[in-house]
């Protein structure tokens, strides 16, 4: 079983509009309301394509229970005095606005229930996705390695993750720069290597994925475009690298990350697969 | 005692954002979650001023208990099935962008528990305010004349109002033109008079208000221009309207109206007065 551990989760709130009335007042049909964040996405991609997960989260105040009502794997919900962050997405035709409520901070007692809750739970693969509460302490994560480990995260927590001995790291191209200060990609990810970490899976939007190892550099991506909605396209990859059997090959694996990657950008809500006809084209290059 | 009546509340979200990130993804600090709906903001003037009041409203799902959270004044909510609705204000330093959620129809059986509510409760004064919700029959408001009724609507129900022989009713400019059919604002204020209506008082944005009665017309503005926040600007301008003595003249009322009013814009939360140094101006015009 595949445990992941969302510490700052969001109750996304998607409004559907002909056009934003921006200076002005509109009428909209009520939000769609969803449990999200990156870990509870990655955790709905892998319990839609069948493999055992649990979420371990945080849940507080209204949106909290709401959260908590929009969860259809097993779950642990620490709960936690400050009210569930929202995420509010804009969507228009042709462009979308996304607000993130950075979140409320935990209590030292909440972080230490909500790491204890994921290692209670933990018997293998432990994820650990998204962004973390406002001063949540990046070294929280810094003994969570040994089991297969896959982070999601940027910047501080990041390079504690690698320094963890991370399985897989996946930044996308732009946090990559942002956390280790270059834009060159395999320039970055060697950064993150030399920190520690075992892969590291750099997402780089329709250009598709990047995977460096110490002794491989494996580019992938699908064999058509496939037009839709890129957000959760970065959790269906992280799912698809949890997914991942002992010893399997890195480019078995990024086959999986791709078409699932494709799967969620065809499927209108993140965290979500459609069913659709794509193969993944894998390359190694010379390293 | 006023009984204020809120057929379609909402969940005020406020988002204060430096420039709205258009197209991108952006980080805000979480909004602040306000019990809103006009009729809920008309009880909190009326009970900040110190005049009894008791609020009439629905709540439903994780939405309505926010609501329910955040209600200072005696109240009486009416479980629904339906998610009690959302409204986002975005908020940038030149520009306020409000987006309302259209709310959840009652069931039949929902509708008759509002109105048995407000009935219930009621000993004189009732304000009925705000929006309806979709489905609401616009004849509901018909049976409420006899006490002192003041309602602020739009469209049929603001007739249905003015059939049930109304005390006051206070469309802004638009919704008097929306609802008669005419941009000038005397012969709309007649029409409404001819349906039945005792007083209409038109709020007119930074023009101030115009009071029209079978055989008077007042005008009243703020001696000075007043910056701020106009949102609940009208509904202080109801509660003023709520707060009459019996047989207090027009213009009495008035001068209240635009105090309050001027108060709430100084405000930067609708349904709060800043205590501020204003007087109204009132004229009398030939009728």
């Amino acid at each position: 079983m595949i445990v992941t551990l969302t510490p700052n989760p969001a109750l996304d709130l998607t409004y559907h509009l002909d056009v934003l009335p921006l200076g002005d007042v509109g009428r909209v049909a009520p939000a769609a309301a969803r449990a999200g964040g990156k870990g509870l996405n990655v955790a709905r991609v892998l319990h839609q394509q069948g493999v055992p997960v649990h979420a371990v989260t945080t849940a507080g105040g209204a949106t909290g229970e709401a959260l908590a009502a929009d969860l259809p794997f097993p779950h642990t919900l620490v709960p936690v005095a400050g009210e569930t962050r929202r995420s509010i997405a804009l969507i228009e035709p042709d462009r979308a606005t996304v607000l993130n409520e950075t979140g409320v901070a935990l209590s030292p007692a909440e972080t230490v229930a909500l790491l204890a809750a994921a290692r209670g739970v933990r018997s293998g693969v432990l994820v650990v996705s998204g962004s973390l509460p406002p001063g949540f302490p990046a070294d929280a994560l810094a003994d969570l390695g040994g089991d297969p480990l896959i982070v999601d995260t940027t910047g501080p927590a990041l390079l504690t993750a690698c320094r963890a001995g991370a399985t897989f790291v996946k930044p996308n191209r732009a946090e990559l720069a942002a956390t280790t200060g270059t834009d060159d990609l395999l320039a970055g990810a060697r950064t993150l290597l030399a920190e520690g970490a075992d892969t590291v899976v750099v997402s780089d939007g329709e250009r598709g994925l990047v995977a460096v190892t110490a002794d491989r550099v494996l580019r992938a991506w699908p064999d058509r475009i496939v037009a839709g909605n890129p957000t959760g396209a970065g959790d269906a990859v992280v799912a698809a690298l949890a997914a991942a059997v002992p010893d399997e090959d890195l480019a078995t694996t990024l086959e999986r990350a791709v078409r699932w990657s494709a799967g969620a950008v065809a499927h209108p809500q993140a965290g979500e697969l459609a069913d659709i006809e794509v193969a993944a084209v894998i390359e190694e290059e010379p390293c």
